[in-house]
């Protein structure tokens, strides 16, 4: 067994990220779950900068953001790759993987929106991606973002859009409309039924009530 | 010669960094001056997502985002290299070239900054970086991120650095206060005097004079 030890929130995309990664690698790690409100002294002194998950020790060496982890564990595991072998395709796939962070802020605008006009214009801004990645990433109607096999950019981007998809139960508000987003519409259900991906998707009752614990906390302290 | 193509703006530390990389790659290219207000329809071609300055066109294949065509570049052309090799060294390289672009909001709100109440508040903001940087990447008195010699890290820090000293100028204020960021003063000054980037660091007067115009155009439109 190799000496993997993973710091996370289970139900965190960035977390998720790494679990699909080391689950597509066919490699065994000791899991480490953190509390969101009380994180471990061990995940401070590993991310002393950002203290945030996850974190990935291997042989006791962190490593330290979502897709720099995944990105190092392709290069040190090769089964399965997840980086494309040829330059120009892997500078393409960095591009989405680095617009994948362009989503991050409609998730908590989704999630903490409580006016009608707050949660619309929080739709709005996500649809916004979506167009980008409907117009020019699925365009060739491609299974994966990644072609036929799944790549970083359906790991990066797929993480997101089980928030999303959690999102819509959470706000009953529909975000992934079918007849909007065909394309990627069918991707994320190309992606979730994946082998490894289905085995290691979160559960949706689990982390809608995960979500709404949360967010009660947050409106409670605030 | 290559096929290689450049688009962007002299100025501009995206650009700035690609420019550093070709240099240090000793390749040859075909510069393109865009127009910062007026974006050529090949540009707009080239990055339709973004529309953004820098493009690289390498055999009239499009690469955008200046890290990303940065390591396009170390990929193809491995003299110099640029990536660390080991593993678990870029890893860590590459968190502090994503770290660089927490520097990024600090720039315009230092540049646009009228009152001397927000410059002051834009300067600690930029202070905090410093910290980071002093205190976790420098604290072991490399000469250069990269050790001995310039990587990624420098290339991705180093263009911000440009224009931190430019606003010294611009604004009258000190930034890179030696006393208090001993390390990364001296950094930045070996930075600065290593060969290939001392011959292409952009002249200091020519770049105030720019920044002056480009604030001045800003503050008329607005």
């Amino acid at each position: 067994m190799e000496d993997l030890k993973l710091h996370g929130f289970w139900y965190s995309p960035f977390t998720m990220r790494v679990v699909w990664t080391l689950k597509l690698k066919g490699l065994s790690y000791e899991n480490i779950e953190e509390d969101r409100f009380n994180k471990s002294p061990q995940l401070l002194e590993y991310n002393p900068v950002h203290k945030k998950t996850p974190v990935l020790v291997h042989g006791g060496k962190p490593i330290c953001e979502s897709m720099i982890i995944v990105q190092y564990i392709d290069e040190l595991w090769p089964q399965n790759p997840l980086v494309p072998h040829d330059s120009y395709d892997r500078a393409q796939a960095r591009f989405w993987v680095a617009y994948s962070e362009q989503m991050v802020p409609a998730l908590p605008a989704l999630i903490q929106s409580t006016s009608a006009e707050e949660k619309e214009k929080a739709v709005q801004k996500a649809w916004e991606n979506f167009k980008v990645l409907e117009d020019h990433c699925l365009a060739d109607k491609r299974k994966f973002f990644g072609g036929d096999k799944i790549n970083i950019v359906d790991i990066a981007i797929g993480s997101f859009f089980v928030f999303f998809v959690t999102i819509e139960d959470l706000k009953q508000v529909k975000i992934l409309v079918a007849e909007k987003f065909p394309l990627l519409h069918l991707w994320f259900d190309n992606f979730k039924n994946a082998p490894v991906i289905k085995e290691n998707f979160p559960d949706r009752e689990k982390m809608l009530a995960t979500m709404k614990a949360i967010l009660e906390r947050r409106l409670a302290s605030s």
